[in-house]
Order: structure tokens, then C-alpha cells, then sequence
């Protein structure tokens, strides 16, 4: 425990912690373990803001059956190549292992694998595909659509998630290169995390309901593209959060645009589009990882500019933080997402399920050496 | 001929002339109407950076012999639905047409065509390979890397060029997204196009030599990555900058990132990547086209934002000049950029074609109405 609260979890806790939860609310182990492997992924690799941060969402979601719990994903259409799946509403990660691994499959026999998801709901961080396929050395690639957050270029309403891009791929050694990012200025879990805080967010971050800029996480309803204004290039980054709703809502038949539901307060299930690709570098020029890391040393050891120790690579920042926890025994917790944790849970309507969440919470919490009083 | 010196250019003129310069240097009409077109294109569509404003490097490399006249690209190797080509150092518009046309008669056959590239060149717009897949009904991407412009995120030297990303896919009634975008900031032609006009670049575009920033647009020697800097996300912009050489030079075995020749001063081949994709979206959902129109629609009917008059997508301002074009009967040629394009004809180190050029640069001008003193 730190001087502010903060606590170190062992990843095997946390992955047992949300595997229990889920278990509760009638998930098989198998599929709660896609989704505990998941957060622990997402806290592990220093997305706070997807991680635990988001399991009570997930646990609302099956308790108000808005999301399945009792069925699978299945494949609609198929080439050698590509495929068209219906998530039939189970939970996000379930849809996105069951499509990264039928990708991967594809890629093994085709040189690619393209599937596209309809009927799938929130996946967490897309790193966590793209990284299933480096682990078979392939290229991995996820896209999701998302609920309305994006305002597109000189209008004032938001029609586009944050509608994320990740694209990673296995370099020597264990090494990768893991591109995960959302398609606005940033991922609006981090005004989340700057509003639990307590923290003002930078300028050029958000909009409130009325489409003005604010600086206040708690004003803040929608998200600028990357890029910013139209002055800096904004519609760039509207125009890849509108190319990852073609990959994923367009292609698939999903909800897309502006038909996506408002997440936090759904009452009728998401339907989100989702997009996964593989792609074997064997079917192209040998060598692929050796090239890989010569090109990501090269930046690694360009000269930084004045006041900054290093120069990163996509990946390095995750990997600087995995070293960390791995180095400190486990996921640092600040006290602050630990009491919305559970503080959050009233919003279940079935109490039981509520107060066998916070003892499982407390047992976990106990078993690290910390009682929370809640 | 407008007050500014400014003349209107019908398309065909530009296309015939663009073949017979190229005829000139030994490029057969087929191969040359490749590059014509492309170029028309690029004009035609209001990226003016890169239509004949280009024209004098491709005959540079084709005279010096740096680009290869007398070969076809090739494939080396290939599945169902991918492929490995070997452009064999022709002009970049005749490898991006080889392999766009593979990867679409791929995507017949297996849902999916992705070709990789190695020994290309330059190929101008990204745009017109994905339009061309738009034309067969087929999602198209486009991909290239190009000599180093782009500065990584807390570095002071450039490692990647502007690396654009092309996704184009039609919708209904000949409509079509067509995200056409430079990786960084801005496509270096526009700080060219500065210059050539004689205006300061805005900030956050470019670099001095030594990694400064300056407004300087004939001191800007390299850019900032979509987004910026750190603070305002540029990190993602260079991520992506990464992701299109992954697909470029990583995956093909061409030249990577600070190995790419510095591209105006070539003693050397470029051995450019590219990366050429199609999905066919009847592999996909019924309905994509209708999908696709209601979603950008749902776009251009969104409430303006304060001093804005209309909500555009990808793809909208380029048909907005095309009609402007069709409307005047050609394309409107700033005096400066017909100058410059004859201006640096004397770099050509065989006197006898720059002077063939001239005199077909002021036929064409001629039976436009104008007489140029060079």
C-alpha cells in the first residue's frame, strides 16, 4: 500500500476476481476468462481506464440481459478468406476472440484473414486481438464502432465512437510493434479518469452537449477527432473514425453512426460492428521480424529532442509499464477506481448480485492486504 | 484566362500532353496513360501538388534512368487472396495499377485481394488506386512509404515520409468515401505549393533541417505526424506512419524508413513499397452501398457549427472541384505552377527532351489560348 491509497494486485488475483463476477451473473468460465484476461491485459499494459475500471459495466450489461450470456457467436458467410459473423449479443470479448482466431485460421491458409462482426458489444482494448495474432506470428488487426462520442469536422454532435484502431505485429525476440489507439484525440476513458481524479483536461480534448469546447471532464459529452480543428488536420482523424465504421457497422450490418446506442444507459442491447484481420507475413518477402526490428530501433535510437530522455516505439509505453508491474508484483489500483468500483454497483438491480460483487471485491482486496470500507 | 494569369486547361489536353512527354522519354502510351490519368487526376480532383506540378520528376527519373522504362512489375509470389509483386523500378502509377488490378481480381476469386509491393516508384495520389477499386464495386486501399519526411514523437530527424493511407468504397448512385490522407499533418506538396506562391506555412506543419519548428515554408525540411506533438497526440499520427511502412517496406522487403533515398536528389532507384488492397463487400452483409450512402448522408445533414455552411465527408471537396472543373471546361492552372514546371526542365541533364518538353508545354498552352515566354 502507497502513502496515497493505492494498491499492488497480483494479475492471477484480478483475473480470479473477474472470473468469480461473471461467473455470478451466469457466465461459463471459458468466455469469463476472455474477458478477465482482457482487463488484466488492459490494467497490466497501463489502460486504466479499460480495465477494472469498465467490469461493472460489463456485469450491468448481462444482469439487464441487454447483453447475452447464453449463447455463441456464429459465422453467417465464409470465403477461404474472409467472414461474415453474428456476435448474437454475447459480451464483446467473446465475439473478438471467437473472430481473431477464425481470422488467424484464414491467414494460415490464405495468406489473410478479414472478418467482420455484427451483434457484438464493447471489447475492451483492441490491443488485446491484435496481440492474440502476434502470439501466432501473425499481423493482427481489430476496429470496433462504438457509442456516439466523435463530432464530425465543423459540426457540433457527435455521430462517431471512438472508433479505435489497433494493428500489431511480432518482431525478433518477443519484440512487437502494437499500435492501439482511438480515431479522436484520445480515448474518452481518459476524461473518465481525469474526472475520478479530479483533474482538469487539456484544451482541445472535449466538447459539452452544446458542441463548445470545455476543459471540465464533467461537461465534457464529446470528443474532438485526431487532429483537432480543420485548421490542424481534424478531419483526418474523422475521416479514419468514418473508415473504421465502414470496416465495422457498414460491412457488417450493425448499428452504426449515430444509430449506435448511448452506452452507460442502454436499455436495448448495442449491436456494434466489429472488424478483425490477420495477415501472415510468410505469404509476403522472408524476414518480416528481422525488418521489424531493425525499423523500430531505428527510431528507438534517434537522438531525443531537447528535454526528453528517449524516442518510443507503439508498444514501448505498455511494455515500460508491464516491467513495472512485473517488477513491483502486480497492478498498482488508485484508491479513487477502487471506490467507483463499488460504489457503482447500486446501479445493479439485483441487490444480491450487488453485495456478492463487493464481497468477492473486499475478499480479493482482504487477500492483498487492504479493507475497504464501503 | 482569368486576371492572375490563371488558365483553364480542358482534361484531355492535360492527359494527351502528360503521353507524349512521356512518349518522349521512351514510355509506351499504355504505361504513359497510366501516369496521365493519374495525374489528370490529382489535378482535377484539387490536389494540385500532385498532378503536372509532378510531372517533371517522373520524366527526371525516367531520363536518368534511376526509373526503369523497359520492364513490367511481377509477381513473385502469391496465394488466393494475396500477393508479393515486383515492381521492377517502373513509374510507380504502372506497379500501383498492376497490383490495385491483382488485389480487385483477387477479391473476386477469395473476398479479399492484398498485394504488397517492392522496387516501385512514386505513384502520386493514393486516391486513384482506391477509386479504381470503387469502380469495380470493391472496397480499395492504397499504401505507400516514401523518403523520410516525417519526425517521430520526441525526435529531431526525419524517419518516415508522408506514408498516406487511401480506403475508397462506393456507395449508392456513383457516390463514393474516398479518405485520401498524408500520415503527417499535411502532404509535403502543400508546403511546396506554399513556397511556389510565396506564403508562410501555418505552425505545427513543419521542421527545419535541424528539427526546430519554422513557418519558413523554404526552410521546412521535414513534418510534424498527424496530431502534432506529444501533448496534442502526435504520437498516433507517427504510430500510423509506422503501420502504413509495416504494410509497405516490412511486409514487401523494399526499402524501410531512413533507408529511403532522399527522393528529388535519386542517384539511386527508390525500391519504394506499397501496399494494394480490395474487399469485395458482397463477401460481406447485403445492402453495403445503401449503408454506406445513409451513413455519409448522415453526416452531410448535420447542423453546421457556428460560421461553417455545410458538414462535408471524405471525398466531398474533390467533387466539388471536379464539378467546378466540369463547369469551366478544365482544370484552372495557377501561372506559377506552369512556370515552375517549365523552369525546372533545365535540371534534365539531356537539353534535346527539355527542349521537346517545352515545345509540347507550349503547344498544349497555345491551343489553350495562351503563349508562354519561357
Amino acid at each position: 500500500m502507497t502513502d496515497d491509497g493505492s494498491k499492488i494486485v497480483p494479475l492471477a488475483e484480478v483475473y480470479a476476481f473477474v472470473v468469480r463476477c461473471m461467473g455470478v451473473v451466469g457466465i461459463n468460465e471459458d468466455d469469463a476468462g476472455a474477458l478477465a484476461d482482457l482487463l488484466v491485459s488492459a490494467d497490466y499494459r497501463g489502460h486504466y481506464s479499460h480495465g477494472l475500471n469498465r467490469l461493472y459495466i460489463y456485469i450491468q450489461d448481462v444482469k439487464s440481459g441487454t447483453t447475452a450470456s447464453n449463447a455463441k457467436p456464429e459465422i453467417v458467410k465464409e470465403t477461404i478468406a474472409t467472414a461474415l459473423v453474428d456476435g448474437n449479443n454475447v459480451l464483446g470479448p467473446i465475439v473478438g476472440r471467437f473472430c481473431i482466431d477464425l481470422a488467424i485460421k484464414k491467414a494460415k491458409d490464405a495468406g489473410i484473414g478479414w472478418v467482420s462482426a455484427r451483434n457484438s458489444n464493447h471489447f475492451g482494448i483492441a490491443g488485446w486481438y491484435g496481440l492474440r495474432a502476434v502470439d501466432s506470428g501473425m499481423i493482427g488487426m481489430a476496429f470496433t464502432n462504438a457509442s456516439p462520442l466523435l463530432v464530425p469536422t465543423r459540426a457540433t454532435k457527435a455521430v462517431f465512437g471512438t472508433n479505435p484502431i489497433c494493428v500489431a505485429a511480432p518482431a525478433k525476440d518477443g519484440d512487437s510493434f502494437v499500435l492501439d489507439m482511438a480515431t479522436t484525440v484520445v480515448a474518452y476513458g481518459k476524461v473518465e479518469m481525469a474526472h475520478r481524479k479530479g483533474e482538469m483536461i487539456p484544451p482541445g480534448w472535449g466538447m459539452d452537449a452544446s458542441g463548445k469546447e470545455t476543459q471540465d471532464p464533467g461537461e465534457c459529452q464529446c470528443l474532438f477527432p485526431l487532429g483537432g480543428t480543420e485548421r490542424t488536420s481534424g478531419y483526418k482523424g474523422y475521416g479514419l473514425s468514418m473508415m473504421v465504421e465502414l470496416f465495422c457497422g457498414i460491412l457488417s450490418g450493425s448499428h452504426y453512426g449515430s444509430n449506435n446506442r448511448i452506452w452507460k444507459d442502454a436499455q436495448e442491447k448495442a449491436d456494434l460492428g466489429q472488424c478483425y484481420v490477420a495477415i501472415d507475413p510468410a505469404a509476403f518477402e522472408p524476414g518480416f521480424a528481422d525488418r521489424l526490428s531493425d525499423l523500430m530501433n531505428m527510431c528507438r535510437t534517434l537522438e531525443p529532442a531537447e528535454g526528453e530522455t528517449e524516442v518510443l516505439v507503439a508498444g514501448d509505453p505498455e511494455r515500460q509499464h508491464m516491467a513495472k508491474c512485473d517488477k513491483q508484483g502486480g497492478i498498482l489500483y488508485h484508491p479513487n477506481v477502487i471506490k467507483y468500483a463499488v460504489r457503482h454497483q447500486p446501479n445493479c438491480p439485483q441487490l444480491n448480485h450487488y453485495l456478492t460483487f463487493i464481497f468477492m471485491w473486499n475478499h480479493v482486496l482482504h487477500q492483498a492486504g487492504v479493507i475497504l470500507k464501503t
